[in-house]
């Protein structure tokens, strides 16, 4: 496969950030195109967060953070001229708030951004620069996300692995390293069950109505290498009937109320009902940030409703981009 | 809409026969032209029938023998002139065991071809002519068809109602008038409700891979003025639960066994699961000869497998083609 050939035995690596220049995978162009975009201020990272470009809760605030923090990097020596630590602060705020505009929805870019905002204020109060304790935690942000992926991985893979290899799993949207700043969450425990060695295939569906799973999970996977087979959003209880090896349902998560309550993309409640009607595990894996304490039940999530031309026009896929292991 | 400009207030068509003529709606053009083909000859009907122009099991049987109806009628002095009944009847049974290559899993043209073949038997056993034996029995399918689903329609229809009006149903796939002789299985149980007037709305899968939600039943229901909404096929259970004024899911049937397993569109297991999950009627409508009864369960059923092009490969809708009532 071509795709294959591109990356190489490589991870896929969405967001690439090497001090000070951040890139990401332009994920409008997959899975036809694998082509990555400079980032290199806050007005860019913006654009590409409301253009969806890049997508997915853990990535969207990562790159927001990332992408003011190449900004700085890029015009430190401006930043610096500014002479007082405070208007660097006072800038920083202001661009924060303004990157909170792009997907106003994200609960994860929220949350980044007062983290950011509290870095900045201690570090102006502390005396020391502004601009290196906004980059130092911008950065920190992405390895903590990595690491988070990989102990929500290996978490989900251990719980799964109790039923004894070899493994029959299956996802729904994208939860891998296009949504995050690395690895995933639903797909981070595939990919750790595929580490192992423990996972025969993946099972992931269609996604309708905006087809993430047809298009970046199959990317995803394509690149892994880990054998797996799409079936439509319909399919599923059906091969759950037909097939008991297949253990669990993994799916991320939007957000989490304080009850459990769990809002994802349209038909993982679906999912959930045939998991449990099959008995088969459903895993629900997300990082604690996914988890609003504010909200006392999933009655309080609002949920996004999206334009029709999502379910109306389609764009065709060709034949031999299949993904089937 | 330009399609009920077409259509004006009349009712839908899809096989229309006026001794010796038959002509039907070509599906394959559906939903953005309505083009009836003349079926002439048998072998008219066995190509509109493998290349899916007429579709559903019903409608497929009636085709068949309405097709060679024509076929004998065109050619009748032909017919005669082979002087020897015994000969038009064997000319019947080799065209019948012809046409049934046309579509090998359709229950109902088996069953269809079986009686037509007993029917030419009797003729020709009692003296009487084979071809005017034949002909009217065609016909007698024709009008048994639409008016077991008149039957359907009703029966389905006053079973719902014991909840009170007005009701929101929902459907699955194409069970119609384009998948009958008229009036549909599951959509014949819609149309008596709405001509009942008890029927508020009517929610629609787009039932992938083959989108005969969104390409078939979308037009059914234009044309008949029926207030309706396609949803995806993942979003059922959702909508369920946030509408619990949805009070039944209505399908159809490909075959069913001795012990009531059903087999159906893929998707239509998963729809049951939701709607007992949430308390709702689930309605299989299907005329008897649909019921198998050398089939003891459903694991005797053999599913169809189509090829991956339906999934991997699509055709782009227009956005003013849009259902919503």
């Amino acid at each position: 496969m071509s795709l294959l050939l591109l990356e190489g035995a490589s991870k896929l690596q969405a967001i690439r950030w090497v001090r000070p220049r951040l890139d990401i995978l332009d994920q409008l162009l997959l899975p036809h195109a694998s082509t990555y975009i400079g980032i290199r201020t806050s007005a860019d990272g913006h654009r590409a967060i409301a253009t969806m470009q890049t997508r997915g809760a853990p990535a969207i605030a990562i790159v927001a953070a990332l992408s003011l923090a190449a900004e700085l990097l890029g015009s430190y020596e401006k930043v610096s001229a500014m002479g007082a630590e405070a208007a660097a602060a006072a800038l920083i705020e202001q661009r924060l708030d303004y990157l909170g505009t792009s997907r106003p929805t994200a609960v994860n870019l929220f949350d980044a951004i007062t983290k950011l905002k509290a870095v900045v204020s201690r570090a102006l109060a502390s005396g020391h620069s502004v601009v290196d304790a906004y980059v130092d935690a911008a950065e920190a942000m992405l390895a903590a996300d990595v690491a988070d992926n990989q102990n929500i991985g290996r978490f989900g893979a251990e719980f799964i692995e109790r039923h004894g290899g070899p493994l029959k799993v299956l996802t729904h949207c994208n939860t891998g390293a296009l949504a995050t700043a690395g690895h995933g969450t639903a797909l981070g425990i595939i990919r750790s069950l595929h580490g192992s060695g423990e996972l025969e295939h993946v099972f992931f569906t269609e996604t309708r109505p905006y087809n993430q799973g047809a298009r970046l999970t199959s990317y995803e996977l394509l690149v892994e290498g880990i054998p797996a087979t799409m079936v439509c959003d319909s399919a599923v209880s059906a091969l759950l009937r037909s097939d008991p090896s297949i253990r669990a349902i993994v799916v991320g998560a939007d957000r989490v109320a304080r009850n459990g309550d769990t809002a994802n993309k349209i038909g993982t409640y679906q999912l959930a009902i045939a998991a449990r009607f099959h008995g088969r595990d459903f895993i629900v894996a997300a990082p604690t940030t996914s988890i609003d304490l504010e909200m006392e039940s999933g009655e309080d999530i609002v949920i996004e409703e999206r334009g029709m031309d999502e379910v109306l026009v389609t764009e065709g896929f060709a034949a031999d981009s299949v993904v089937d292991g």
